[in-house]
């Protein structure tokens, strides 16, 4: 007879293994299936975000950031070298390690809680009251039942028909994260996330980048004006950034990749570059999930349809992370699964999706949550507005980082937060300040008459708050 | 006759000048007289904070921290250099640049806000309503009257009988922040914020370093977790501690300074350093105020006598900052400033001294507010105790700085925070969302129930505070 469990977990990354973790402490006799291998051919847990993602991404970023230092900041400070060099090879040594103790890390909490741990592709059979799944791997197919299923099979990167990944010169994210040798030219398609992360990092370790995104405005999703200053210093590093770029094809030999394009004035351009990273952005990762077999409602463009508690059209089925509505964050995959272990537990659970921080790890950092000026203008809002420049701000000067501002947005009539957004040193940390005020339905008001440390970055974040009712001390 | 303010505040630093900014702001018709000049001989405002305290010991720390990153973090990162030296010139040169950069900023704000800026030693003079004041500069005496007196004089560094300064081989916070070269033996007499900073400073560029502390207990007002950590952090970078320690003596020559004190096991010690930074504490600065004239009164150790909207004995004449009961702490006076400018124009205004951080830029950092763990055991409070190590957090990890430590403190019948503890990365920013959450009277399980991102350190207050009802993800 098949084993069974109170809840079988279909993915091990952000949403699933904390899904699967917090199941097991609220008592629920907890399965976790994942097919995920790392470079070594090894099962790994953590999926996109641990493996290929949010924490490799992060190492590089502070690897390229101390090498870019030496050369960008050093010398402000009186700090002479000779001979600088990255060893690219105990760079990428560095951010394995990373990946295998974070990684390793969740094996053990799985161990620790009583996860039952199933390596293979989990996919749905049948069944209702308890739902069937299969686990297939190596060959091998293995039968569990469920009372409970929580599909969290994240996304995969998407793939442009012009551009298609072949692994070696036309890339995804992963690849991008392992370059054994930093390309003298380097072209990125797409201006999200990862493309300006990892563009970031190839850039200051010495490579000529190139972005093409092709949407008009840079950084949509940003406050406008967020994304312009962003735009003005990524290009003022030296990133080459176009927007409403039309990508014809690419070409890969090889040497090199070959990409022809049209610029929004409607020039074509030809361009080489020695590897291509495609980061048009990401679809929920569903293929091969079985959902047919069982009637789980899924869209066109492959996203499970769930309420806003993650429930599924199919009784006991839910879907968290990167294969539902709302942002793909690691983050909110993690609440949703924690919501959705309460909810099953029979406790309340429910996840503020009004309240969730984005962020961009370029330099300077990009931060937000709440509502941008321009979501604000649409929705016929009146709003006052308070801002505040990193120049004025001691702790930043100090840290040689004197770059960007912050904003607070909050109702005219009420006073209370709408939006909060900082470009500037750190915004990934300045950002949880902002996240608890609006959690707490805090006024501009509250938060200038909280006392801030001196000196500090989030000082900053007081001076803005004054700003709304123009009384900032500082500027 | 006389010049007549509304207002006239006697200091410049960050309670002096905030206050009159406030005041002016309010309409009230300000004069701030401060006395300060700096090492060129010309008058800047900001006091001690941005001349020789807060600011300038955070510019020597970073470009400390940079040289030493060098050798203890580029290597992990595979990033070699040879010949690496840093020009103490250059970098004192950059330290005094950002002191100018911010002292003349508040000029402007003063010239913006039409502060009356006035140069000299302010004192009371004698009157009532109005309060008469002579501003006493290069042997001339000027003399204004006001309905209002703010006292913002600050502090001074607290002198040793037996090690007076002499500003050469036995320096206060001021010295020590720009010694011409590195001192290859330096003590440090008093293990406090001032000792501990600059210590880590010159220890970072080279100096063999000894920290005397007379008290048993290091950093006693710290959590005593907390403090052991940092004790442990610090004498493993190479700092050597020695608490208890009882100074008999201190001999300056020409060359260097001989110290004479006694263990805390009773031993005697003869130990001969280039320079010695006294950092014993900090005593008010009400000497030469003219408070006996008026009938201000003043405490046995200098502290103006306040309530707790810091008005003092007579009417109309208020004291804020380091020259009052409460932290010496810069954001303490500038919140003072604000409040007491906003009572003076007849609004309401207070100061939660409940919620004021407490920073210590060491490396790692060091930040708390509210009550520590031996606080709540005198006072018979019982608590819950939520914890998370930096080892277990992937950001720490990316950053090559996973130390430490966040604990959070909760009532164990009401779930109310009642301190956050940091020692790790970027603490100083860390508690600013924890100063947001006591000001709200947050429990344990709202920080909990909100949403951080990932990944930042900030996700290791979420799991100290889910840590409070035993259920962190991550541990």
């Amino acid at each position: 007879m098949a084993k069974s469990y109170d809840v079988v977990v279909i993915g091990g990354g952000p949403g699933g293994y904390v899904a699967a973790i917090r199941c097991a402490q609220l008592g629920l006799n907890t399965a976790c299936i994942d097919e995920w291998k790392n470079d070594e051919g090894k099962p790994a847990l953590g999926g996109t975000c641990l493996n290929v993602g949010c924490i490799p991404s992060k190492a590089l970023l502070e690897s390229s950031e101390n090498f870019e230092r030496i050369s960008h900041t050093f010398p402000a400070h009186g700090i002479s070298v000779s001979n600088p060099s990255i060893d690219i090879g105990k760079m990428l040594a560095r951010k394995a390690k990373i990946v295998k103790t974070l990684t390793g890390g969740i094996e053990m909490l799985f161990k620790k809680n009583k996860v039952t741990r199933l390596h293979g592709h989990g996919r749905f059979v049948g069944g209702g009251e308890p739902w069937h799944v299969e686990i297939e791997a190596d060959g091998k197919t293995e039968f569990i039942e469920a009372r409970h299923v929580i599909v969290a099979t994240g996304s995969a990167p998407r793939q442009l028909p012009v551009a298609p990944f072949d692994g070696e010169r036309i890339v995804d994210n992963a690849g991008a994260l392992k370059f054994a040798e930093v390309p003298a030219r380097l072209g990125v398609i797409g201006a999200g996330v990862i493309g300006l992360e990892l563009g970031s990092v190839w850039h200051r370790l010495g490579a000529e980048v190139t972005v093409l995104e092709a949407g008009d405005a840079f950084l949509a999703a940003a406050d406008e004006q967020v994304a312009a200053e962003a735009r003005k210093q990524l290009t003022k590093q030296g990133l080459k950034i176009h927007t409403g770029v039309k990508i014809a094809s690419a070409k890969a030999t090889k040497k090199n990749v070959t990409v022809e394009y049209q610029t929004s004035d409607g020039t074509t351009v030809k361009e080489t570059f020695d590897r291509l990273l495609v980061a048009a952005g990401r679809l929920p990762h569903t293929d091969g999930l079985g959902a047919d077999r069982v009637g789980l409602k899924v869209d066109g463009r492959g996203f499970i349809e769930a309420d806003e508690h993650c429930h599924t059209n199919l009784h006991n089925v839910w879907a968290i992370g990167d294969v539902v509505r709302g942002p793909m964050l690691a983050h909110k995959a993690s609440e949703e699964g924690v919501m959705v272990a309460e909810l099953i537990a029979g406790q309340a659970g429910h996840v503020n999706y009004g309240a969730i921080p984005f962020v961009i790890y370029t330099s300077p950092e990009i931060a937000w949550v709440g509502k941008t000026e321009q979501e604000l203008k649409i929705a016929g809002v009146a709003y006052e507005k308070g801002q505040f420049p990193f120049a004025a701000n001691g702790r930043a000067h100090a840290m040689e980082e004197a770059v960007g501002f912050v904003k607070f947005l909050a109702d005219a009539k009420t006073d209370e937060l709408l939006g909060v957004h900082i470009v500037g040193p750190h915004a990934s940390e300045l950002i949880a300040e902002a996240v608890v005020a609006l959690e707490f339905r805090a006024a501009a008001e509250d938060i200038a008459r909280i006392v801030h440390a001196h000196p500090s970055l989030a000082e900053s974040m007081h001076e803005a708050a004054l700003g709304v009712a123009k009384r900032t001390i500082h500027i």
